[in-house]
């Protein structure tokens, strides 16, 4: 269960690495928006495998098909559905995870859940899912950017150990883009390329903080109790695979202030009420205040690696799991289309949600 | 909107800090588990205001009435309604709120959004509104209790700058409860207390982290895709009042490791699978894996503060804001109950839903 | 579990008739709606046993509070919650019903489904759950004036078998509110009157049907897939304690014609698209086309009578039911209100949702 | 929006008449079951155009693609994924459709709604999209067999003044589908089939009713309040397209007995309770009671008849509609594994749902 997400606008993910393709049902976009495939597929490649040399080697062009919901290039209202077929996929490649648990992957728990799992590339729980929540993603984008401009924007941070300095403010998808570890901080993006390509070539992994900025929200988004906008970005991205913490505004940090320090005065500016400093990321009382929304999301080190490492097998025996095959030495990279996939799908769907929050 | 949460175990609360009280209604709670107010006066106690010097001095006796869902003690299957009146709504006391914005509160967002707000103690976005969610959180510990000893700790890890030590194998309710702070570690916790004190007597306040764990949980909770444990953890708890930032595990830690050292090898012990380290928290593609939840919330400083504030009102003119009465000075202490509560809520439904994973 | 109806506007019930209460939470009613009890006692009020001799007898004010999500006599946007007390609930009444099935009624399955039941008054399957539903559709009704003079009004067509004859065009609220019977033709009222008072003398009861027609309905309302305005509706009457079977338009009689003879032809009217005939009942592919919305209702006979019946008990043995107290010889006068109630409960969601399907 | 039906086993369909294909998203099915296209192709074979000279001669293979869900023949737990292609596709067939609203279609109101519409064989309307229902209907209908051979069977009762008589105790599949119309009274569905050809011929359409019963239905499924069995089913079966009424058990005609003439009476039967008589149509207070469910739908003649027709244009101009080429004289015979899958579909929820009921 659960492979839908949203309330107004919902998505329902669907497929495995190894069969017949991965897709996405999108319900609930309004009828009248001008969509096509090139739409999708600029977010798709940049989520793709194989992108760049740092990234997964895995081939798979990752075509989109819109199944349905479009008519003479317009958005019908109806379900949208989008296809992406599978290319690359060595089903005997993994001939030797049959029997036993891979470390930090969901093979254990897949197989506790459900008494069986498909062993091939992780079935379900491969970060191949993610592609129908891009496609959708970018579905969302064309929303937000036909209502009033809303822009996300995520990025690299930091990578492993490897931090960045950024001017949030200032950052622009052009000069993220032309970072292949997508780092908009010219040095810390050549440090970090330097430090996959080690791990990479020694069989290991890193992982990282993606940080993401929505701009021109409008005030009001997000629901007063549970549907707060903070915990529904939070289980949005939380969601995604190997993300183990997320924080808004000045997140754990705000632990050290106190609240004279903290608090975000009220000013006029151009007419306009705006807070002086954006400590609280945009939020407040779960509902966005018209500032620059700002949040950072945790990202493990890749589980796959090149190493030999101690497991049990499904008959309880200790064994070793050797190292086969290429690996994803940093899904960050790959990581920041799902992220802003993700805000984006949170944002059309309470942005629909509040337009009936009045008579 | 947004006033539910949950899939099988469905909660859904009402009620403002000055209207006629506050309540739950928990929709599929199964039949057969005997039920007294006395299981929710507990949680609500832990919650209540004025239980010790070093919180709000609000009057509330938090009363628990059981209204449906009971019948010769037991669970009747069918759905529970909890309420709790209000009793110290001084009314008067927010004339001066009327027509401005405090700081970093709901105030502003709250009348964006609806286009009129409920000035009185904040209304819906008072933390007042938790009381629902912490009687609902009674009845999911009992359930956990009865299915499997499934328990779950908080206490407060850090406030301020004071961070504490604690074994958090062996931790217990009663060291926690036997400090006003909800810190286990005395030395913190008198260090602690004092910060509290001092902050409340300058009309200052404090925020902190809160650390949980959840023992005994069976392997096989969460869904593999958007409903995965960490994500609707996530979510739960990042819709408490005033969170800031959550992590799993080694959380934004994990970032400075590589996968070869991040990994939980598996292992054999005593006959059973087991990961010989736990830096995913319990939690592995998004599913438990039988191992401790582990889990950290970190909550921003009280924005109700007894300076004087710089802030706008309706008309949009820039206007100081007077402190005025009783404040809260660190809400963590009665935020551990409303953690465990929301973890809880999860649990349960996870639980449910579990159950039906396989034919 | 289901205890909560719609998407957008959505409320959730709870209470049995031998609790503290019952009562209702609406979550999703826009802001800014003018709201007083007073709103929702005159449908509570048409609800209420008692009312007339026809009725049962049992004994209640159902005087309703409303504890929350009203500010200064507008709705707020968020969660309103509405509560009434039980006051005649003779619990001793029921001691004979403790162990035996009542024929018809919902004894044995929530038995069945729960392995206990609350045997005072039926528990959750006492029409006194309709109270909730009453209360929250008075919210929804005057959502609906407001929007558009969006009218439902709805009549006892047929009760035994006694046929009306109603001009269904012209007939108002006050014509039906005139005879306690709920029927609007004299003639047939009195003769409704007559049986209900005969089958309430032999300890017998009727069922009947209920007409409903809503007026100045825009089109649109209704998706196109599974939530149907007909499919919505269906469920929310379908839902009511006693129905037997609903149909729009034609019903049932819809398949003595040909398509040729069935299709309602569009004209012109005044500028304005409108069909000729209203065979469909004012909705076509599942959405309102702006005609007015036509449906019956079928109510079984009460199953509660005052004769010695057959039935067997917890242990399996065949027993005699003993006839006992009062009855409610025929629920229609009292269900017209709840008939209403579930429509607009529908169409105040259809409305919302509706608003949403274009850009 | 409303693309998707079910709590625990949902199926979320999509797709149009004549885009890429039609589909359907099924969340939640329980892994484990062995599941192959084959089990799918069965029934939607049963409901594929062409089947038979009384239907639509549109030729479409209707062959289905599992795209996910299932791995090594069984299903995984995870999302199921079905696929059928479009094939028979004249989308020129349509250009006189294109201004105008077909009489008692969905074009007016689907335009009102959208603002626009795809006027390609009915868009999302067309009655192709049951194919995604019917395939999900035939994975439950596999998981009732597998639960204790619940078996739902449902046959043309009715067509236009034509009706049958079937002894509903015991009447099998193999009878219904011997008749190319689907009804197993061999002399009424002679007439029948005599009916449709002569409307077929002069161009006309004729409705009907569909009934349908299901056997060996344990005690307990439905939800008491507004999930009831009853309501659920209403929902369902009357989203299927041209469907104008519902009834249960004696449905409209309880309305004709009192009391005592309507309760069923329970009886002990080889040790196990049930009913004299099964008026209430094995479902009492919403929830099943063990008997045999007995309901009857019914569908209005089909709209698309070959008749020159009155309508208006979409620049509001009084037109005549020419009537051009195939059209589907009598949907009833597909529309029997239609009722069949929503049945199925209805069930598989309820059961999963249930055995949550209890601690």
């Amino acid at each position: 269960m659960g492979d839908s997400l949203g309330h107004l606008f919902r998505i329902t993910t669907w497929g495995e690495s190894h069969g017949g393709g991965v897709g996405v049902v999108i319900d609930g976009c309004p009828s009248g928006l001008q969509l096509s495939t090139e739409d999708l597929q600029y977010e798709l490649d940049r989520r793709r495998p194989g992108q760049s040399k740092i990234t997964t080697q895995r081939k798979e062009s990752d075509t989109a098909r819109i199944l349905s919901g479009i008519f003479e290039g317009c958005t019908t209202g109806t379900a949208i559905s989008v296809m992406v077929s599978n290319e690359d996929a060595k089903s005997n490649a993994y001939d030797h995870l049959k029997d036993l648990y891979r470390p930090s992957h969901a093979d254990y728990t897949f197989e506790q859940k459900y008494g069986l799992r498909d062993w091939m590339g992780g079935g379900r729980s491969s970060a191949r899912e993610t592609v129908g929540r891009v496609a959708a993603g970018a579905v969302a984008k064309k929303l937000l950017q036909h209502w009033g401009n809303i822009q996300t924007i995520a990025w690299v941070e930091q990578i492993h150990d490897i931090k960045s300095s950024v001017d949030k403010e200032k950052v622009s998808s052009d000069q993220i883009e032309s970072s292949i570890v997508r780092c908009p901080d010219p040095q810390a993006s050549e440090a970090m390329i330097a430090r996959i390509n080690e791990v990479r070539k020694s069989g290991d992994s890193v992982g990282g903080i993606i940080r993401a900025v929505v701009r021109n929200v409008p005030a009001g988004l997000g629901e007063p109790v549970f549907d707060k906008l903070t915990a529904d970005l939070a289980k949005a991205l939380m969601s995604l695979p190997a993300t183990r913490g997320i924080e808004f505004g000045l997140g754990f940090d705000s632990v050290s202030l106190k609240g004279s320090e903290h608090n975000d005065a009220f000013v006029m500016q151009e007419g306009v009420v705006r807070t002086r400093t954006n400590r609280s990321g945009g939020i407040q009382g779960g509902i966005s205040n018209g500032e620059e929304i700002d949040l950072r999301v945790s990202f493990k080190p890749t589980a796959t690696i090149n190493f030999e490492q101690d497991t049990v097998n499904r008959e309880g025996k200790a064994v070793k799991l050797k190292a086969k095959g290429r690996h994803d030495p940093c899904v960050l990279p790959r990581a920041v289309p799902m992220v802003e996939a993700m805000i984006n799908l949170v944002l059309v769907d309470h942005y629909l949600r509040n337009r009936e929050s009045r008579l």
